[in-house]
């Protein structure tokens, strides 16, 4: 559906969803032109366009190309976030000016060129050595936000477990450092993949995952989120809890 | 409603009950007739009966009273188990000879006399004197449940908290005990009960709980639990996660 409505160039569409993630508790909205390939960078460009018409919500700026990357930051106002840097040389030098320039947040991603890691021991590794780096240049902890890489469940039953491990060890070496993933690559191949990602986010948060890639138009993981963070200590009184039930945001289904 | 029917022994609607709670997949069938105080042991002797009718599933004998727990226990056919023994040393000596001649599995609350632990280091403290009591009486690791007993988080905010690391802490300590809780306590008081409940059973999977007091007829709830399993890594291929799928268990909604 995306997709389509971005080949469409159709306005009107994007402007809803981008809306509708807003209105439904989004931080960032993340723009991606990847199914673009070529015309990725002039895509990108109009999805920053036309979804600052609605919204003044930061934008997450998603392609692994720098160029492409640059292109939307010259139209961004105000913040940003670019997802993302990897160890790949490469990559990592085309993207640090940009970090910089526009003094953006940034996702890492735990790959380092062809290496995907498995285990939470390489996953670890792999961040270590760039939040180093990107220390060593001048980027503060806080604006980073490492992602483990979440392997799909259906290709590596072990895939869960090295993710929110590796959560956990890279929150304990690193404290000041965000841990974000997208959550919904777990359920790739399965089947009730809602299911999947609304358990996941769940474990995840106990491990320390304190920024997520999700869709927030899905209210059951929403609730889930406010839930988690109320057993898990961090709403005094179950406030946010309570607050959350008036509202109609923890319905039971 | 339950009270009512065990009030009016209304056996048709107890029997549904107990049909319903097997074909949802408990594995036993909490019988308690707290409820009824001085008639407590007529009651739950009733309820015995009146279930082992419709199945075979064992049973847990859910009371405080050793005499009314002896009672039951007459009555059952097979293996039972016992819920509760507790560090108090009168209600230790009093069910410990039920525990030998009926060869039952038994919850042990950590709750010592008139202390009912909040921190996890206490309820750690509490588990270890229970386990090394019943080791030395011959009951073996295996047919130990451990309670943490779970505190409702709308009288204190840390109480989720505390249990998780108590899970987590006595499962490192006795790794071969199990860890039951009774999961619906942390909601009480509050609204929007299924969402804490079927949040908070993923979050104590993750820690180690093994055995869990529970609705079974709560669809979501048991779909959270077939889910989480999967992630844990206690699914190989997430076949059982198809099969469930498969039979319509892992609905969305």
């Amino acid at each position: 559906m995306m997709a389509q409505a971005m080949e469409a160039r159709d306005v009107t569409f994007i402007q809803k969803e981008a809306v509708m993630q807003v209105e439904s508790g989004a931080n960032y909205i993340d723009v991606n032109a990847g199914a673009f390939l070529a015309e990725e960078s002039e895509v990108l460009k109009w999805l920053v366009e036309v979804v600052q018409q609605v919204t003044t919500q930061p934008l997450c700026i998603d392609t692994p190309d720098p160029d492409a990357a640059a292109a939307a930051l010259r139209l961004i106002r105000g913040k940003a976030m670019i997802n993302s840097i990897t160890a790949e040389k490469e990559r990592f030098a085309a993207f640090l000016p940009l970090l910089k320039a526009y003094d953006c947040d940034v996702v890492a991603l735990c790959v380092d060129g062809s290496r995907v890691p498995t285990t939470a021991e390489e996953k670890l590794e792999i961040a270590s050595g760039i939040i180093q780096s990107l220390n060593q240049e001048g980027i503060a902890p806080e604006r980073i936000y490492v992602d483990p890489v979440v392997q799909p469940l259906s290709v590596d039953p072990t895939s869960a477990m090295a993710v929110l491990s590796a959560i956990e060890m890279i929150g304990a070496q690193f404290p000041e450092v965000h841990r974000i993933c997208g959550v919904s690559n777990i359920s790739f191949g399965l089947p009730s993949r809602r299911q999947l990602n609304r358990n996941f986010m769940v474990l995840a948060m106990q491990r320390g995952l304190d920024a997520a890639i999700i869709d927030p138009c899905d209210e059951q993981l929403m609730a889930n989120i406010i839930t988690t963070n109320t057993l898990l200590g961090g709403d005094e009184y179950c406030l946010s809890y309570i607050k959350a039930y008036r509202e109609g945001k923890l319905a039971e289904r």
